[in-house]
């Protein structure tokens, strides 16, 4: 039995392998939500399931449950009514403590057996996924199919192969034999044994529950090592859906189900990640959230491995262009896509107080900043079609932002105005929000999380550049991007990018976007600045969560 | 001239990739001292090398060097009135992080083939290593050659392929097309840097200055990062040839030569070692020596990564054996190899006090601490052969260690006797103590480090079994052995060294001493227990030395 599931999907295996050696596409899971694909009935099946989980109890058989909690409230507007089992910390950690005892002794082929049959039935399930992440987080259908399900799934198998090629190297067991010159060689026999650390906790966020929890989840798994799956409060039900996968494929693998648990919380409740994340069982942290608390956990957590995605702050360099029209389109859609929620989303351009080259001319700074304002307008001139871009703001923080970010009093290039959804009539959605300012102003410098653009007038591209590598040495980001038609320049910022640390995307005008990454091939985060102390994923992120012991003795 | 080195060195890089994965019998330097291997003058060479540095100034061109500082004695008697430059650490942190700004742009091949060409150069000045090594460790001149040299070359070269091997996975630049269907693929170029930390502090112990050191300064260097190596003051001179040997490679490839710099301070000097490990500039820590200072590193030098061999109680369990006299014969050589004065070296015995079943009849504990302290007796009988194998205590802190360990007044299974050299009048020669106590003295929970060994009663093997995991996870140990004729009690032990997250090494009676790790076979601690937080060397060890940069644009 332990072996019957990574037979299964030995194939799909071997062939993420190559994609993460050559980089280039693939996925095995489809991104696109079509009934030739997922099947004629996989949406309405999908609503269905999404639809029964409302004001009910969550079918979770859950151990060691004193009670229920949820307070889940669509971004869209409805409450969602989810009661969710609570299970008391101690009971957490000693039912995972259990299950790691027989776990840790499965091996690598179970274990990535086991966790390439979860992905391969999240997948079967991207329907319901997709309206429990739309839900929960605000996104717009389209994105919380893609970003929600497939594309999360992507990094799931991702870390599953990291982990996979890493372990693989270690030999089972091998005969040693050093030669003695004229006398006999000395032989030995090693056996080496994979050994997990022990308990993951993995912490996730209301805005991208599955695709920034799913990379810790597998690679945890995947090394042997059991978790605690604890969802941010406002967004669990994806989790909860993945929690359920997970243990019904352990239970018929025949391993313990609280290999993966759920840990649900009250949102006012900060005493329950504090508890989990400095158990001395809990051996694995990966978390996504503020800068505030990862860097509490790097802090207080020392007897874990502690991953960290935190805040950031993304820029964009102007320096020249073709076209303006095609780099403010492609920019506006960043800006608006999921109404900047997303840990990659852009929010300070760069652009000379002078003006940039644009074709044979010039334009000035005012009129680079028009013509962003004026793309944005455009898109979202039609509230329906606006919404599905725009999502929903996922918290009323993040409207507040947007207001506290209005009242700085700085000149608005495009005000954030509501959009009706003509579904939702609840729902918290708005247009972006882009401000003027110039280089000295140190709001620049800290992350507005949401649709928040700050259009910066700097000195000249040498300034911009000094300003993009220098803020994101001191306060992190996931992205950069610049446009140039200048090689010169392109190699200027390519370097400052090395020199900070953080990916690159130059003259992005037509359908990649700079907030998006593609799994296999992009890296996500770079763990070399502030914003993320690892990468989703590469080597790094696998390689330390088992170690090897090993056995020798003379034959 | 960035990749002569490489290419030079090629094959034998590719040999090494290949033994980590075989993990079977491999080395390109050879470990013996013979004529026939080295040339007939190369120990009268190395001897004169080591000669012409003593009562001298030690011919290294250091940059910003405001005056000279050495202070070392050889174990064996003589002070050798070697000056070192004295660099400030200001001066050394200036010049590291200078150097790093063209060094990182070198690329990989660049980067590795100096490591290749450096360990080459050090292998051709074996000889002249081996007298540094004995001469500042104590060490017996066969132990200084083969640990200091070829063995430490090992360590080195298996360093650098895990880095290589893993940086290799990571293609330059590749096409990334998206099929879109019907319309035309969305095709990218991207491009993938490897972008190095920063500076490294590489900091050296008195007993093994090149073999444990030189994992960490070649998974620097082999990644991209500059180093400061920091020896202890009372074992500069092998790191200082080391140093030298870098420094000339690196010149004639073209580089900065303080990518590599020593940093000498007085033995009373605490200050440098803090102001160089809490720098900014500092990224990464290599470590070996106390656990004090190695949980110090840990807990306070946060902007690095810090990897760190410390302290921890090796322990022996005897349960059964075919032929005691084996056994002791083993394990009394390990006790005087080096006076204890390794990591790896075994400290607590565990014998059940009914005793145990050897062939077909019973001994008593008794007995088998008479066979330990008989064998032990044999083998240093004639003084002039046992200082072979013993060496010299390093320092007088071992030597009061053995006087502190007498006065717990403990029956005596062997006492420690000096031993007299026959070639070296001062020479700090002594034979090991050997104490039987039970299980209950708490002297066993900690290390006594030198040659100063438990044998201890135990309630039965079982008994021995507990007590060994539980040692090992609450007070770390870099080994385990056990001795046993039953099948079930060997399974029994390996499932503890797995729990607790150490090597085992079982029934060794031949050539192979628990002692002793093989580079590219055996990891060197597994990082999984309070000993070491990381293993020597595995892909843990490197791959999170170096980040990758991506740049990514639209064709």
């Amino acid at each position: 039995m332990s072996t019957t599931f990574f037979e299964k999907h030995r194939e799909t295996l071997e062939q993420a392998v190559r994609a993460t050696a050559s980089r280039i596409y693939w996925s095995p899971y489809p991104e696109s939500p079509s009934p030739r694909v997922y099947g004629e009935e996989a949406n309405e099946l999908g609503r269905a399931a999404f639809e029964a989980y409302k004001n009910s109890d969550f079918p979770l058989a859950a151990d060691g449950a004193t009670g229920t909690i949820g307070d889940e409230v669509s971004p869209f507007g409805p409450s969602l009514g989810i009661q969710y089992p609570y299970v008391p910390v101690e009971n957490l950690l000693e039912q995972s403590r259990r299950a790691f005892d027989s776990w840790r002794k499965a091996g690598p082929q179970a274990w990535v057996g086991v966790c390439l049959e979860i992905l391969h039935r999240l997948n079967q399930r991207s329907f319901e996924m997709a309206y429990a992440v739309q839900h929960t987080t605000g996104q717009g259908f389209m994105m919380a199919f893609q970003a929600g399900g497939p594309h999360a799934q992507d990094r799931g198998l991702e870390a599953v192969t990291y982990a996979w090629q890493d372990m693989s190297r270690i030999p089972e067991q091998v005969l040693w034999e050093k030669p003695q010159g004229k006398h006999d060689p000395i032989r030995m026999e090693k056996r080496f044994t994979i050994v997990p650390r022990g308990v993951g906790l993995v912490i996730g966020c209301s805005t991208f529950p599955t695709w920034n929890s799913f990379p810790g989840l597998f690679a945890n798994l995947a090394t042997g090592n059991t978790v605690i799956v604890k969802p941010h409060p406002g967004a669990v039900l994806p989790l909860a859906i993945t929690v359920s996968i997970a243990r019904d494929v352990l239970a018929e693998a025949g391993y313990d189900p609280n290999v993966v648990q759920l840990a649900v919380h009250d949102v006012n409740d900060t005493d329950t990640v504090k508890k989990l994340a400095l158990d001395p069982a809990v051996r694995l942290i990966d978390f996504t959230g503020s800068s505030a608390n990862g860097n509490w956990l790097e802090t207080n957590a020392r007897q874990a491995l502690v991953y960290t995605e935190k805040a950031g702050v993304n820029q964009i360099i102007i320096d020249s262009a073709d076209d303006i029209k095609s780099v403010a389109r492609n920019l506006a859609f960043s800006f608006a896509l999921y109404s900047g929620q997303m840990c990659t989303a852009p929010q300070n351009v760069y652009v000379p107080r002078d003006g940039i080259a644009v074709g044979d001319g010039r334009m000035s700074f005012d009129e680079v900043a028009d013509a962003l304002g004026a793309a944005v307008e455009r898109l979202v001139s039609d509230p329906a079609r606006a919404v599905e871009i725009t999502g929903a703001l996922q918290n009323e923080g993040v409207a507040k932002r947007i207001e506290r970010a209005r009242a700085l009093g700085l000149p608005v290039v495009h005000d954030s105005q509501p959009l009706a959804h003509p579904q939702f009539e609840g729902a918290r959605c708005v247009t972006p929000l882009l401000l003027q300012t110039d280089a000295n102003d140190e709001n620049i410098f800290q992350e507005w999380f949401g649709p928040i653009v700050f259009v910066v007038a700097t000195d000249s591209t040498e300034h911009s550049i000094r300003l993009a590598r220098d803020t994101v040495l001191h306060h992190g980001a996931l992205t950069l991007a610049a446009y140039t038609t200048d090689d010169a320049i392109a190699q200027k910022v390519e370097d400052a990018a090395c020199e900070a640390g953080v990916s690159l995307s130059l003259n992005l005008t037509g359908a990649v976007f700079v907030n998006q990454t593609a799994a296999y091939s992009d890296f996500h985060g770079t763990g070399a600045n502030p914003a993320a102390n690892a990468s989703l994923s590469d080597t790094a992120y696998v390689s330390n969560r088992y170690r090897v012991v090993q056995t020798r003795w003379h034959v």
